[in-house]
């Protein structure tokens, strides 16, 4: 069994406008793509998924509902994967958000039951719309801020409380490489894998740490060894390449994909 | 059951020369301070075991000893050890190190075994010296260039392949806050945690992440759940406050410890 395609994630490439991105992916061979929200929304939902499928590109997953904390958030979530249904994304990828403002702001656990809560209540809307959650752990550095699912454990115990074809779970390098129970819970997870994302860990981290995810190949994490991990464990799903880099954000698009088609044939594929 | 009295690491004011520290301590009737290998070799092992001991002052730790996959790191950790014993310290704190450089450099788990191998190894010469060793894990953003143990569980995992009061494990507030398992792991760690440390955790954090540790009520990290949690698990000596913060630097030594005892009262005690 062997992993799908190469699917180039939208923020890999954040500044390159949506047609120039689709008319590159397209002239490259790249069948499929990762989307966010805020740049289709930008460039017209209906106008995205007719260009996209136009093009004859898959679009692997949309980024990101979540941060259920936050006023209004089922709310919004429910349009997330609405505009995920419009796009054929069959995954919403979910970024549960951090803590709390106000009261509850060192609530942990208690941060998480509320997250685990808003899934389980959100996933029949996503299992009507033929959308799948996708519970994403970040790495821990981000857990009072922006998620508060740290490990694919966690994540785990909250999707195995809806059935497995509403809610699944992201496996991202960038987010589990240290987990010392990183492969024992993608065995666990299985079926649950909703989408495999990939990027590399490098130090010095910038401040504010989000924009300094590594190239691959330039860091440490064994992108092969979860590669043949998640195939072990039955996916065979696109692998979408993710990376936040503000050096690879200041190239050209075509010459970032070219520069990311490289590498993945290299450490990746 | 109650933990023992506070004691200030020499980090937190990390700039105020030894002396002046000594004093201000007693000063303050504060009775312990956690010390570290460089400021102690800079003023002299022999002349500051001297000036703690007039002072009437405990030394709680001293940091440390780690780095294995160095070269010449064991050598160095018998010196380490060796001196704690001089200054009468009871415990030697140990970081891992990162991954190595080279080949390895990607193998997270060869490294894991390697370090658990060291500190085995290292185990019986720090029981001769009266001195226990305690592993420390450092939140998982230090993992690939400082410390490659970045779980209690993981520690305690090497910890128990020695005797007890050979090695223990470091309990840190700052590390472990995010970790769904540090309460359940406190539990289990029991008689060998062999320091608690604290310091709260802020965002966003500065470049390289080294130094952007809280103040102590500043962030959300619940302090008194975790000191409620040690002395439940039977732990009674020193809470030791480590902030590395490039603020607290900039404060003079006696207005900085001031602070610490102040926020230590109302949040921690």
């Amino acid at each position: 069994m062997s992993a799908g395609p190469f699917s180039l994630n939208q923020w890999t490439t954040r500044y390159w406008p949506l047609p120039d991105l689709v008319a590159g992916c397209a002239g490259a061979g790249v069948t499929g793509v990762g989307l966010w929200r805020e740049p289709v929304a930008e460039f017209g939902l209906a106008r995205t998924a007719k260009l996209v499928r136009e093009a004859g590109l898959a679009v692997t997953s949309l980024c990101r509902g979540g941060f259920f904390l936050e006023r209004g958030a089922l709310d919004d979530n429910r349009r997330a994967i609405e505009e995920a249904a419009e796009l054929g994304a069959p995954v919403l990828v979910l970024v549960s958000g951090g803590l709390p403002d106000g009261p509850g702001a060192r609530d942990v656990d208690g941060a998480r039951q509320r997250v685990g809560d808003a899934i389980a209540e959100l996933a029949p809307y996503a299992g009507q719309h033929g959308v799948r959650l996708a519970i994403e752990p970040l790495h821990p550095m981000f857990c009072s801020d922006r998620c508060v699912i740290s490990t694919l454990g966690q994540a785990l115990d909250l999707a195995e409380r809806s059935p497995a074809e509403q809610v699944g779970v992201v496996v991202d390098t960038y987010h589990l490489w240290w987990d010392p129970h990183a492969y024992v819970d993608i065995a666990r997870a299985g079926e649950r894998i909703a989408i495999f994302q990939v990027a590399d860990w490098v130090t010095p981290l910038p401040e504010g740490v989000l924009t300094g995810r590594g190239m691959l190949g330039d860091g440490c994490v064994e992108l092969r060894r979860f590669r043949t991990a998640v195939e072990a464990a039955g996916y065979t799903g696109p692998v979408e390449v993710e990376i936040f880099n503000t050096g690879l954000w200041a190239m050209p698009g075509a010459e970032a994909l070219g520069l990311v088609l490289e590498r993945y044939a290299e450490h990746v594929a």
